[in-house]
């Protein structure tokens, strides 16, 4: 057995949206564990982990104790500089779909090719997943091909199938040589999620101010937007920019509007 | 979500031996149909399938009613070409160690370039896994990689990751080119080069329109923005929309300076 580098380990965050049963916390924690990871997040969860989510846990409680708790998924990535959502509806809202073998490799650039950067894998609620506006938040899609007729992996099965994928791509050896994605950028410099939420809001209220929308549904055009800018990580400087060109435009705005 | 082949599925055996539980019968049920596997062959089991093992399935119950129950493995396996037997402890006994990935590439040959040989994935006892005795009936053994400090897998969980990997390499194309992480956009709907020099253009007016520069080298700032929005290709939408943007802002600015 290989040893994942504890370092590495720490950057990749599995955080559970808003689960029902405790029960699918413990086996999720438990499922992680074996794999190597230890870092959990759970937000907004129906029940906090209870002693059916310790005994599903069977020697994973360190896991499951050590869970933090947020209030939204905003929250629980905020400092990440790569998110991907697990879902079964990435490409018909336009995110990318990813298999977990393909989010894997690309997790493992984003974690070998930079100092520091965070990573999450989210998993929605065991019926409905995650909801549009969460997967709003994500860089990607993530599915798991299952068969058509039967695609009732439950909530600990998703973890385990992409624990183990990205185990296998953080220790094998063989994945060197099969694939290298090469990143154009570098991920501890790319833009955290807080800080995309902050140009984003900033941009909604120009839009606004120079009455783009026309009576259209104004989330058509931020969605868009979003995914265009979303697509492929920014880095802190890009975005420091374009921030700071949505400053000078709402001071030209502003000003000419107080004539 | 691909299919497999009907015929593929049903020459590749899981057979499970001396479960304990029958919960967990149920649950590997679930876990191998959702990879679109149904031959299910339970070895001397502790409990035949029963209402616990019917809960755990969750709809694979098919998978459940459909197995054939055996006295031993070698029953189970008569009629397989290959057989490979889960183990952490292949190598002591001198058998071959693979991988899930490299099992299931091997499986793959082996049902595609055979007219009808059977194949069988076999899965021991909840505690102590297969004996030596059951091992040497085996051609290889296969060891999913796991935290060395909590290797405990249940068995769901390693019939849903041998599954998975199964299935993967089944049903991808990729599997034969290595990967090849695709890109979401076709580039023939890939704005071209005079669309782009068009909005960057347009851009570079506005900025000084808002006096962005403020001294600073004016063709600093719009190298940078190039490099952002030439990094991966935009689509001619995106670009439509972006342009439309910077048309109201011009609009906006335009109107007020009248005033």
């Amino acid at each position: 057995m290989r040893q994942l580098l504890s370092e590495t380990v720490r950057r990749v965050r599995f955080v559970l949206v808003a689960t029902q049963h405790s029960g699918n916390t413990g086996s999720a924690a438990r499922a992680l564990k074996t794999m190597g990871f230890d870092h959990l997040v759970l937000v907004n969860p129906a029940r906090l982990p209870d002693e059916t989510a310790h005994a599903m846990a069977a020697g994973a409680e360190d896991v499951l104790d050590g869970a933090r708790i947020c209030s939204t998924l905003e929250e629980a990535v905020a400092d990440c500089r790569w998110v991907v959502g697990t879902t079964a509806r990435a490409r018909r809202i336009g995110l990318e779909e990813l298999t977990p073998r393909q989010a894997s490799q690309r997790a493992r650039s984003i974690l070998n090719e930079s100092d520091g950067a965070e990573i999450a894998i989210v998993f929605g609620r065991e019926r409905t997943g995650l909801t549009n506006d969460e997967l709003q938040l994500c860089n990607a899609g993530l599915m798991i091909d299952a068969n058509p007729e039967y695609s009732s992996l439950n909530l600990a099965a998703a973890v385990q199938v992409i624990a183990y994928e990205l185990r296998t791509q953080l220790t094998d050896d063989e994945a060197e040589s099969a694939s290298s994605v090469t990143l154009q950028w570098q991920p501890d410099k790319a833009a955290t999620h807080g800080q995309l939420e902050g140009f984003f809001g900033q941009t909604a209220k120009i839009l606004e101010r120079i009455d783009f929308h026309k009576g259209r549904e104004e989330r058509s055009a931020l969605f868009k937007l979003r995914r265009l800018f979303m697509r492929w990580p920014m880095d802190e400087k890009e975005l420091r920019m374009l921030r700071g060109i949505l400053h000078d435009m709402e001071r030209a705005l502003r000003i000419q509007s107080d004539d």
